[in-house]
């Protein structure tokens, strides 16, 4: 079959073999996967990520040397189970954590050189990790639970409420996630800042209150002007060195800052920002089994249109040049992968 | 009367305007007056602090080109009634969070232009501020209420409970109120770090299970060592730039890390070991009033055995020269100033 791969630094497409499913597996056909920003990130700056997860305790499995397989935003549907497997009948639209349950222990998905993943024509996905896409959702926007997981599980974190005040710094598509649940949440006002008007709609397609252009009025700023008075929660879904110190010395007294962002590089702040302010920074990653189920249920039941945020779609080949597109996304939101063109 | 100020850069002993009390105000003669590592941190950046925190929202009027009082750990006996005041009688032994209530809001008697504070003979408390020394307490015992409701606090934010581990960094007297209240609190193992042997035995005395030489062992590897299971809260108490990414860099994942050391510099931290572990900082600084109410009673009552951390005592006019000594305070845990000498 034939997949799109990280190979020497760069996304090739290319023939691999077939995954054969074995006890406890399903093999699936993948009908959409999601390109997340973190694939970016990764194909530039995996290596030091590798090594920075793997100082961090993380375990670090990944060959730099061998195809890389990635993809980790997917709906697939089901053509054949493994030996002595329970799991949905052939035909059945599915999705999954990306994950797989292994004798050694659960296995990454999103970035492995042992397991085709979502940028594939087909995968292998663990039977007790399928959740059946409910009877009429369109895959495409199946494929979008994963990132809309990523925003759920953020604000959790966050400790965020009903009637708190919530400034969202980026509308990508984690920052368009996270303004998505905050609104889900009752959280009243949202106020979202991007540089790109395209993404500044999007954000005000998916619940926020008021969107801001850094350029012309800080972020802060508009809160102040907006609100200035209830709790404030400040969600910093950018990822780029000088957002956090920037947090630091934007947060009013008490503020608590989330950090969904994926900074590779240092940034360099006053932590007596933090103290003078009594500040928190909570840090936040994924998801877990049962935010990932809410989220599908969420998008099926309509709570969440998840479609405004689709704004591009290419088939496997178009895959490597939809990652140098990304490389500017400002005019995007979410770019969809599907094996089979549309 | 005589009180030690800050004058142009350096702590001097000098005639100051006697105190008289106004409405509302109580004329007290201080009895003993704890010396805080902020004060040392002020004299050498205090401009600096009072910019930051004027950035911070905190509103900031000092001046540097007039006498700043300084002396905020303090117990004192009451002298005399500002006029239609309730108060307790003259000779009342008390203690006070270090603020003044005026018609145009709470003032700071921490670093104060306007008001002698505890590095004075005599000043003036606001009367429903004041809480009476319950009988018998030494009076320089009840001069650490304060720092230890710093410690207090710092637990109480941190969110850490009974059964936890804790990971102290510093040993100071902020560092070893913070293993004092972690004891109380039945957090076990406290483990806590400091280059200094003095204050190592200090902090067992508080009430540390182990304390650590960061020069013959890191003190995380000390946590996996001792205990390296249970849920860990690490407390920053060190404050100089690079404890704060040291600690980032050495959680385990979902740790969380309460800083309570005051770090006037930056610090180059990397937001993804944050990321990748999903932890959580929380920045603390002073107390509430039912905290530093708390303090005082766990003192009085023997919960707290404060004695061991007072390693020394000067006069009015040895203050000066005890900034000078705590410069290097390897050897020391608190120094009392009492106006009497002893």
């Amino acid at each position: 079959m034939r997949a799109a791969v990280l190979r020497h630094g760069a996304m090739v497409v290319d023939e691999v073999p077939d995954p054969v499913p074995g006890m406890g597996q399903v093999l699936v056909r993948t009908l959409a996967c999601g390109i997340c920003g973190s694939d970016l990130h990764f194909v530039k700056h995996g290596r030091r990520m590798s090594e920075l997860a793997a100082h961090s305790g993380v375990p670090d499995r990944l060959d730099f040397e061998r195809d890389i397989f990635m993809g980790h935003e997917f709906s697939a549907e089901v053509l054949e189970c493994g030996p002595e497997t329970l799991a949905p009948p052939p035909g059945t639209v599915v999705t999954s954590i990306p994950g797989m349950l292994t004798l050694e222990g659960p296995k990454d998905l999103a970035y492995t050189n042992e397991f085709a993943a979502g940028y594939s024509e087909r995968m292998l996905l663990s039977a007790p990790l399928l959740l059946k896409v409910p009877n009429g959702l369109d895959p495409r926007h199946a494929a979008l639970t994963e990132p809309m997981a990523v925003g759920l599980h953020a604000v959790n974190k966050s400790g965020i409420r009903a009637g708190e005040a919530a400034l969202v710094y980026g509308c990508g598509p984690v920052g368009l996630a996270v303004v998505a649940s905050l609104r889900t949440k009752g959280v009243e006002p949202i106020i979202a800042t991007d540089f790109s008007a395209t993404r500044r709609r999007l954000a005000t397609t998916m619940g926020a209150h008021d969107v801001i252009d850094p350029r012309r009025e800080p972020g802060i700023e508009a809160w102040r002007r907006i609100d200035g008075v209830r709790p404030l929660g400040i969600f910093e879904a950018v990822g780029v060195p000088g957002m956090l110190e920037s947090a630091l010395e934007d947060a009013p007294p008490g503020a608590r800052i989330l950090v969904v962002g994926v900074c590779m590089e240092t940034d360099n702040v006053y932590p007596i920002f933090g103290i003078l302010k009594e500040l928190s920074v909570q840090f936040a990653l994924g998801y877990d089994p049962m935010e990932f189920a809410a989220s599908l249920q969420a998008i099926a039941e309509g709570e969440l249109d998840v479609a405004p945020l689709i704004t591009g779609s290419v088939d496997l080949d178009g895959l490597p040049d939809a990652f140098e597109l990304l490389a500017n996304p400002d005019s995007h939101g979410k770019i969809l992968m599907e094996p089979s063109g549309r």
